[in-house]
């Protein structure tokens, strides 16, 4: 399953850029097979393509050697973080060089009175809020996966608290990036904000390193909150459940978190978790704020979904009682895992306008019982976006192709909704024929525009977003 | 004063395509001496360049016609709404068709749901607020003047409530707009986040017109807080002000606006509404949430404010109250007018991050003095962005050439510091000069490489943001 089409092959030049690269790098590029393979794999299911060598980088000097002797020989080059991208997005489908950058991993700087800081690309978003936690500063952004910063910015990724911190694209104020001729560019100051010509930065966020390679970013922080309170709730279908997140957004309530399991999921999360919650959709909040803010935002929300039909309210503040209150999303995906031994689990990632997100998610959950695939849902409601995990019998080639074909009608029938076929994951190869489908072919070709005016010979991450 | 050099025009062109025009939209068509005056006219001290016929568009389809008669034609193409730009964003240095969107003017769907609306360019940001009113709705973005909201699009802008709500940046969805062949492209789905693809509606936004005209805007809604607050409260110097703005980010308190007035400008309002404030710098605050929430932000900030020395603390939740508390910040404009009877006010727009916002303002402040120039500060210190608007005589040349001088020191100076020339009003004609020096070389070649690749003829509202 999946997109990934080999591209051809410039045998020569690569020979020769591996060549040019093991002298500079000597022990630090490598290319055997299993680190060949480890680099071009993906939390997918979309074919391994393997790169022709990996260089693990460590400046920014570093990077724009190995993106110069590229260009100058027109091979392909691929920026590698943690590989927890779902899409392919580090396939080499003509080969190449992948640029590990994982050694760069330092935080190079932290203004706590601008509440800013610049780091490497291969800090990850677990290291920087270990190294801020003293200074009483956190990095909202959490996807699911112990992500680095660069690949994070490079697919423009969020997670459960985008509802109140947005994305990436709120939380870079400036980055660096190697462009493909090798030049080294900042795209912003550290203001936070300006009108200084056009926006490179949101350009270069979510560009999945098809624009240039990303060799700093600078972040905004926020203040550890005060306090923090968590609520959970049950509800007896999907779209109660959705009535009452409209309700939430609509009356302003700032929640941090907002997320819907569906009750397949409830039901193995029960099973792998000794939990007793009712197996219908449920709703799990976190509050953020002053002691007695988040308080009243518990109890609003309470109040909120009991008239929307809630049952089954709980509401804390307390750390342990937190970890509980939530511990069914957190054990989401190992219960998924234990409910389907052997299986793997391919994750949607479909984002609708909030109107239409509890008609999404039923039409997700008939289709799959329709389509025979066990499919849980978890969602970022406040969002509009969630992820449909399948559980697939990789063996069996009718499940494949039956997956596929949920993945194709979910991602269609999203943008038949005016949302979009990714609302965090990226478009990688596996995205690729909806890309037109979603924006009209018009939007795609000033895409393509900007990808040949700035990368002429298509040597930075190719095969990924655009169309052949 | 002013960047306004003259570009080469296509006279034959030009000619050309006013016939063409006149066909088709026959008295929507003006040619006359003061309606081209008035088009190419802006809040500004550089001098006006007349585009050669002002069309006054109703559609998309219309603004397709028109672009794609000056892309055969090579005609310079600019977009106006409301003509409240500073920095010369709608002269026509080749001359060309000034498209008058004012009339396109409907707001064209609210979604209450997804707080959402879709609107046409011309529509300003006051009339966006009277429509949404009896929903409940606002939208937050508010730039001093009664600005369109496609010019609000185009240049990025923002106001004194950015701190809380964000720039346009953050508050278009999506986007719709006729390219420089004439072709109509949309930037994105309505889904609330997306990562499909690169961000083509952040590219658009700040794009000043010269990549192409924008015809619709998806605009995100905020509800109507349930309850606003405001408070007031002297410092002995911008420096002690500054402490406490950086206090309250770093407390994490959700102020909706913090304004910064200057002592020069606290005793022009003093003098002009009649009030007894102390003649020292003055911060301004609104808070939006509930009841209590608001009530408790106040006493914070409160809090605060009197912990770093300021004095006089004022709070208030009642409307009329409000406005008297805000009354010194509403008349500013008018006080610096009164204080200077036949000068011209000319803002400028720095934005520092917030840790050199004091000695940013301070220097401000004695470089103008220094200088024999008066040029009161507002600033959204929030944000780290301030406006000094000298008063200047126009009929004193050495005094015009002084607030020259200032201005130039003042961009260099917040680049200085890592901040930027402008923070709201854009690049246009006059601060070209600034955008290297702020972004280096190699940045602003990659952004006229994508100029070049999306309008290679250089039609869409030429001579502004690129150097030449």
């Amino acid at each position: 399953m999946g997109h990934a089409a080999t591209l051809p092959r410039n045998e020569e030049g690569i020979a020769t850029v591996v060549g040019i690269l093991k002298q500079q790098f000597g022990e630090r590029l490598q290319t055997g097979h299993s680190i060949r393979e480890q680099h071009g794999h993906t939390t997918t299911w979309i074919e391994n393509q393997l790169p022709d060598a990996v260089v693990f980088a460590q400046s920014t000097q570093e990077v724009s050697d190995i993106v110069k002797a590229c260009a100058a020989h027109k091979v392909p080059v691929i920026a590698y973080g943690t590989g927890t991208s779902l899409e392919g997005h580090v396939n080499a489908p003509a080969g190449g060089i992948s640029v590990d950058l994982s050694q760069m991993d330092q935080v190079l700087e932290v203004n706590a009175g601008d509440l800013d800081c610049r780091v490497q690309p291969g800090v990850t978003r677990e290291a920087l809020n270990t190294h801020l936690r003293d200074q009483g500063l956190f990095f909202p952004i959490d996807p699911g996966a112990t992500a680095s910063l660069g690949g994070m910015t490079a697919t423009r990724a969020s997670g459960t608290n985008a509802v109140r911190y947005g994305t990436m694209k709120d939380n870079v104020l400036s980055l660096e990036a190697v462009m493909p001729d090798g030049a080294v560019i900042r795209t912003a100051s550290r203001a936070r904000k300006s009108s200084a010509g056009y926006d490179l930065t949101r350009l270069m966020v979510g560009s999945e390193g098809t624009l240039g390679m990303i060799t700093e970013i600078t972040l905004r922080l926020q203040g550890i909150p005060e306090a923090i309170s968590a609520a959970r709730c049950s509800f007896p279908s999907v779209e109660v459940a959705s009535k009452t997140v409209m309700a939430v957004i609509q009356y302003g309530l700032p929640v941090a978190r907002i997320e819907l399991m569906d009750a397949q999921l409830v039901k193995a999360v029960n099973a792998y978790s000794k939990l007793s919650l009712p197996e219908t959709p449920l709703l799990l909040l976190e509050f953020h704020g002053s002691e007695a803010g988040v308080a009243e935002q518990a109890e609003t929300f309470g109040m909120l979904a009991e008239e929307e039909g809630g049952t089954g309210y709980e509401a804390t503040a307390t750390l342990e009682e937190r970890n509980k209150l939530w511990q069914a999303r957190h054990d989401a995906y190992w219960a998924m895992i234990q409910a389907c031994p052997g299986r793997k689990g391919i994750a949607t990632d479909v984002c609708v306008p909030i109107s239409r997100f509890a008609e999404a998610v039923t039409a997700a959950e008939a289709k799959a019982t329709e389509m025979n695939l066990f499919a849980p849902i978890v969602g970022h409601a406040g969002d509009g976006n969630f992820h449909a995990s399948i559980m697939i019998d990789m063996e069996d080639a009718d499940e494949v192709a039956r997956a596929g074909a949920f993945v194709s009608w979910l991602n269609e029938l999203a943008i038949s909704m005016d949302g979009t076929c990714t609302g965090e994951h990226g478009i990688g190869q596996g995205k690729r024929p909806y890309l037109i489908k979603e924006l009209g072919a018009g939007t795609v070709g000033i895409m393509g525009a900007i990808k040949s005016a700035i990368d002429p010979d298509n040597i930075m991450n190719p095969g990924k977003i655009l169309p052949e």
